[in-house]
């Protein structure tokens, strides 16, 4: 099990990679992309498993048949942040695979269908919607609004979708979610509660509660030289103040508030900027806390826009509540695990998608030793990612031969 | 006279302009550029003005022998900044050409050779290095280090000038300098000394030191959601800070700073950056101020870097003295121009390029009501212009007619 685990890892190892900082560039619908799609279709068909396309993009790789409803669903996504690490998405594809060889390998007689799946666009780096594949599948993400996003270079999803030999009028909720009875993602912890309690494998209990906001500060472009400081409105000292706040505002209110993302116009040296956009990525373990930290640092900001003559305006690009896992599934699975503790995550996740559609969901983590992650820094010990391969295949084994989650009494 | 001017303007209205904002696209090389080029050699050539490109691209328009020297030069440029505006620039060359006209529809015959220039890359949005075509030209930016510059796609200066069909190893000193006597420039105001002053044309007195420096900050890219706050190394916020820093201290120290073009990566919205670049335009009355300025925003950002756990380096780019025009000639010029107001200014110019060469060198400025410039709603009374033509055309029959600049006596 380890060897083909190993082996899997390798096969995908340089796919997307940076020479220069060793971080990984797989977007959606990129050449890598298309390459690590080729690759899961490869894994697929060498366990003999189905591979079948949804109408989103999203990969499923079926042992046995999918009409038989009740599937036991392990999987995570293949595309990464800019720049990002190695683990995030691919360690849950790869585990998968891994925990149906574990399980055949131990004879298990499975009652209901398994599939290993691939979630297209789970972070969003191209089109800015985070697990775009699977709030497609799932509905929460309208194909009009997905076909309409943007990427950097102003090509719609649409067209990228035309180029990409896909029909973009198919986007939309797929049947192939009736088929899933339980849903399993493992993915590497980022952050260090596992250091903390020292475990090389947990589960999750809940996402917190984030929401991403456009920041439009506007003032008026000027040269740099000849204008007197008293006579400029410049978004950039705005901006400024503004990411500021919003650190000191997370702080103090045990929240997270990042500013990550910044586009400037004109972006010249010698040019006060017409125009700066950036993206708060904020969140915190009750949607209030969400909330009471964008108001807040939206009003310091548009104080602040007076004092520079310029303007602000705030946009909500995405809202997500808070998301708990499946309870009861996730205690059956920490007793099985021997007690694994149970740890919440302030990042978003496809399980958190599946979850908020109602399907019973469970989410494992794999100690990070540093936290890092969405970096090239992004780690875990092998040792630690074959515990959770083993971890895994005792869930795919317990949930595939015990009675069904949906049958059970509450 | 008015008439050709305001043709020529109609001319290359639309070249480079883009549709959204107003603003001019008009970067060294690109299809913009070159038409500009085109319509350059068709104004000479209209003029029977035999059209020269020198080593390093820049066009000179005769009127006369250049080998016979001492010559009468007026010229600027015609790029622009990114999204700038239709004056900064193009107003210089147009009303040169103007100009010519003007001493012709007067009679004048000429005791030197006469020629309008249009320098090549005076901004510097490409490539980063303002008045390159300039620069070049007198050999104070050497040809190893133009060629090596590169563009935000990452092309050298080397290849894009291959690619244009030139050859970049002929870059360097040309001797076409040795025929230049004296050099005027006119452009637009770039500030509202003139306003102020209730002139529709002044003079330039000076330009203001400046230098461009890069700040270079380094942290750790990692999730957004999932890195406590306490946790991060975040070099936006070293970044932030430093914004306001530089800011506070050019308003109190009466000096001009500026952070107007930034990189961020990976520049996502849901990852903290691992660096942020940004640019520093300083500028000051005295060499020194800028000096302290931008010792005291250094100190202050890497003090902040140490609480951030961030690193900062800080590299001059480029570092400019303050330039004085020839003092005589600039009297001169104003006595003729009914005591035309002389006043400084803190953008650099190809006049000041060619007065540290050593040539005599003299700018005249049209008012510009808002002061606003680097931008679309950069602005001239159309009057204000024609009083520039006809202040220019004032200033060339004299100069070509008078006794020579270098010949007389101090």
């Amino acid at each position: 099990m380890s060897e083909a685990f190993t082996g899997m890892w390798q096969a995908i190892h340089e796919v997307g990679r940076s020479g220069e900082t060793g971080g990984y560039h797989r977007f959606v619908w990129t050449d890598a992309d298309h390459t690590l799609r080729e690759w899961f279709a490869g894994e697929a068909a060498r366990r003999g498993m189905d591979c079948q396309v949804d109408r989103n993009g999203n990969q499923w790789a079926w042992w046995g048949d999918p009409a038989a409803g009740d599937a036991v669903v392990l999987g995570s996504h293949l595309d990464s942040v800019p720049d990002g690490g190695a683990y995030d998405g691919p360690l849950g594809v790869l585990s998968a695979f891994a925990a149906v060889d574990g399980v055949r390998a131990a004879g298990v007689q499975p009652l209901r269908p398994i599939a290993v799946v691939n979630f297209i666009d789970e972070e969003g780096a191209r089109f800015g919607v985070p697990c775009a594949g699977s709030r497609l599948l799932t509905g929460s993400l309208s194909p009009e609004r997905a076909r309409a996003l943007r990427d950097r270079d102003g090509h719609s999803m649409e067209e990228v979708l035309r180029a990409a030999g896909r029909d973009p009028r198919l986007l939309g909720r797929d049947d192939v979610l009736d088929a899933v009875g339980t849903f399993v993602e493992l993915h590497v912890e980022q952050g260090r509660d596992l250091v903390d309690r020292d475990h090389a494998v947990g589960l999750g209990s809940e996402i917190w509660p984030h929401g991403r906001y456009r920041f439009e500060f506007t003032g008026q472009a000027n040269h740099a030289g000849t204008t007197a400081m008293d006579e400029r409105r410049d978004p950039m000292l705005t901006y400024a103040m503004t990411v500021l706040a919003a650190n000191k505002k997370a702080r103090l209110g045990g929240a997270r508030a990042t500013f990550g993302r910044v586009q400037v116009e004109p972006n010249g040296t010698n040019a006060i900027p017409a125009r700066v956009q950036a993206w708060l990525d904020a969140r915190a373990p009750a949607a209030d806390d969400v909330a009471e930290l964008v108001r807040a640092v939206q009003q310091q900001a548009s104080e602040r826009a007076r004092r520079d003559g310029t303007r602000l305006t705030v946009t909500a690009e995405s809202e997500t509540g808070s998301t708990h896992f499946d309870p009861r599934l996730t205690a059956r699975l920490a007793r099985q695990l021997s007690d694994a503790p149970v740890i919440a995550t302030g990042a978003g996740h496809d399980a958190g998608v599946l979850s908020q559609a109602g399907i019973p969901t469970a989410m494992l983590f794999v100690r990070n030793p540093t936290g890092v992650s969405h970096s090239p820094d992004e780690f875990a010990e092998h040792s630690d990612c074959l515990a959770g391969v083993q971890a895994l295949t005792r869930v795919l084994g317990e949930l595939t031969t015990a009675a069904s989650e949906q049958g059970r009494a509450p």
